[in-house]
């Protein structure tokens, strides 16, 4: 929020603070895809977004408290970027857009696949999606998600991106019809 | 939506057609303080939204089919607008970014207070809440909530307006610090 809020109203102090286009687009490409670093965020941007846009909104949303900004232990000269607990306690809300969006606005079969997962899923996943999120991002030893599941316990992120990845296969075999 | 999404995803689409702070924020005054004319929007809000701002967005809100315009049956110069059920679908998600809100942003008592309900109430509440505002705005005979309820059975928005017009009264009557 910059400046004083226009009331103390949750819903309009939300949009004051989320509402600025791509703070939400980004805090989504972290939890969903993991995407942690600066260049990651930027040329894996399903939307595009700037580069000057991007490092402006990192820099809002940690003064603003949703991720904070460490030195990758790996990558000496580069800072990793992790949600927070307030960021994480997203979730529900995200879920929330997703299922009206996907019942009310034109949505892509593969883009959509995680909302109607987690909206079928119920609070019950939304809650260990989140648990598996502070693993993620609240501990720095856990930059990555374990590559394999151990057998039969994939994880809700790891299942999220299953469906997505053989959605966007699936599409990518099919011929274009434009 | 003004001219190509940039994606289909559901929350990039979400925060295109509705992330432009006054919106939702119209949307919610309709919701929940059953504002239906012009001149109520514009003089009672809490935010201040300035007249031009509001015309522009009430015109764009029709157009993208959150709400629509009728004559107002008693005041044959005004119109009367209501909410579509595009527009009343998203109670659940209006829910969940006031419990968000609640928790992490600096809300005032008597503007959370109707978040905390419907919060409360959970998926039942919100089903009954989305039935009357059908009632109240997809049957343009039914322009405004009976005043009084049935003994034993107020309705749901009767009930978030109470509590909200309890915690306003008495901090009208406490003295001001500050």
């Amino acid at each position: 929020m910059d400046g004083e809020p226009r009331s103390g109203c949750p819903i309009n102090l939300t949009m004051e603070e989320l509402g600025d286009r791509w703070s939400l687009i980004i805090i989504r490409d972290m939890m969903f895809a993991n995407r942690r670093h600066f260049r990651e965020l930027l040329t894996q941007s399903i939307e595009g977004i700037a580069s000057n846009i991007l490092a402006a909104r990192l820099k809002r949303l940690t003064e603003q408290g949703f991720i904070t900004r460490a030195d990758d232990p790996t990558h000496k000269q580069k800072g990793v970027y992790s949600l927070t607990e307030k960021a994480i306690q997203l979730v529900p809300m995200l879920v929330a857009i997703g299922a009206w969006g996907r019942r009310h606005l034109p949505v892509s079969e593969e883009l959509s696949i995680r909302a109607r997962l987690l909206e079928k899923g119920g609070p019950k996943m939304w809650d260990e999606f989140m648990d598996e999120l502070r693993a993620l991002h609240l501990r720095p030893q856990n930059l990555r998600p374990q590559d394999k599941p151990a057998a039969g316990c994939a994880s809700v992120l790891q299942k999220l991106t299953a469906a997505y990845q053989e959605i966007a296969r699936k599409r990518a075999r099919r011929p274009k019809t434009a």
